[in-house]
């Protein structure tokens, strides 16, 4: 399955423009035969908008999802972006995934809240999610959440073939997508993909650099810090190579790490 | 305290000759203020020398152990390298470490063996294990165990502030060196030091690129391809700077982890 990335940096606050930006993104996929697209975390809103995203979030169901589906149905892809989902008097902070004839497919809320500013506004996910797209086994993380090794190590033992990641990585974290984003695909064998957003938004610069990491931990693809849309393909034969060769799964010693260490003097 | 990494290709074979460049790099580390030098994996005997690794193995208080203690004593610095250590009839890749007066501090075996060949030539250990240098407390893994994330937590919870790693990293697997080790540094917050070989041994080509990654991931210090002695600070207050910034182990969700992801068809 070909994927395609969208980093972009957005309309901050304007929603219309946003879906604009989407289905663009999603002509241009399609017509280099993605199957699926990926935009970054609060793509439809903006990241930095303070209060204002919460009044922007919209019921997982509402105005901006009917019309994602329509663009998932006009130009045949998959769509992953993220959004503030307003669910029963909460805002979270959540990505949706909307299948190539517009149809519901999944919906993640942010598990690990990042910083004070987004345990403010938002209310934490409590499960990890994954879903099928186009035979490949997807499970949606956002930014933060990848930097736990545990919950990718959950997703993989569930069989995951492809992480997507919505993201809003600012400087001076850039590193992040450089070195724990290849190292989550290569500890589990798996692909990672990091849709990051780009430009300035108030305060914040973003780093760029959205990539997909093979399972072994190399770079597949790798955008620079402006706007790109950024293909590539997700092979299980791939996954299964690297796994042929060197099976980190069947390595892993679960007895050991959950006794303390031995600690000797010195 | 101020710690270094002796990357080096050594002598395979000739455990004399790996000995004395032992004391050469103390000597050297020692006169730049380093407290403790370590070295790469199988670093007294060579790392792809066959069956003759079973040869040279030697007790954990054998001749070799006795000679690191001696040039401990002699530079005044702390020892931690790799070795075929003897015991029971069995043969363990293990690290051993010595405290700056020549006594015994540590010494760990490898759990997670690496390929058919460690797996054929060597028993696993069955337990990590930490000790304090110079009042930091200091984990040991070897190579291929730094690999797996929940080793290094597994450590990070038991509070090790420095995780020192002699390893032999071949191409063309050298993008662990930049990515997945300073990735453990980042999602623990704590100091790994990944000590390489370097240059060619039988058809193995060592990746050399040894660092000290930091609290937050960064590089702290970075070896080239060939020998090299790398210096680097190890400081709590870093590590107490980084996490309060963000508090990484605070954001943790363990229930999350064990529980299966939520599967959406699409």
């Amino acid at each position: 399955m070909k994927i395609a990335i969208c980093q972009s940096a957005g309309s901050p606050g304007r929603i219309g423009k946003n879906l604009q930006a989407m289905e663009k993104a999603a002509r241009e996929a399609a017509r280099r035969g993605a199957r699926l697209v990926i935009f970054p975390e609060l793509f439809l809103t903006g990241y930095d908008i303070g209060e204002k995203v919460l009044q922007l979030a919209e019921d997982r169901e509402g105005p901006s999802a009917r019309e994602a589906a329509a663009i998932a149905r006009r130009t045949g892809t998959a769509l992953l972006y993220g959004y503030p989902e307003k669910a029963a008097g909460r805002v979270y902070n959540a990505a949706r995934l909307v299948d190539e004839g517009g149809g519901f497919a999944a919906n993640y809320r942010k598990t690990h809240l990042y910083g004070a500013v987004e345990k403010r506004l938002f209310h934490p996910g409590d499960r990890l999610v994954m879903a099928e797209v186009a035979g490949v086994k997807t499970a949606i993380l956002i930014c933060y959440d990848v930097e736990f090794p545990e919950a990718v190590r959950c997703l993989a033992r569930a069989g995951a073939q492809l992480v997507a990641v919505p993201t809003a990585l600012m400087r001076p974290h850039c590193r992040i997508a450089r070195t724990v984003v290849p190292a989550r695909a290569h500890e589990n064998q798996l692909y990672v993909a990091y849709a990051n957003r780009c430009g300035r938004e108030t305060v914040l610069e973003y780093c760029g650099l959205s990539c997909v990491a093979d399972p072994r931990g190399e770079d597949l693809a790798r955008a620079g810090t402006g706007p790109a849309l950024l293909l590539a393909d997700i092979e299980r034969n791939v996954i299964e190579a690297a796994r042929d060769e060197n099976a980190m799964a069947a390595d892993l010693r679960p007895t050991l790490y959950n006794a303390p260490p031995q600690e000797a003097g010195a």
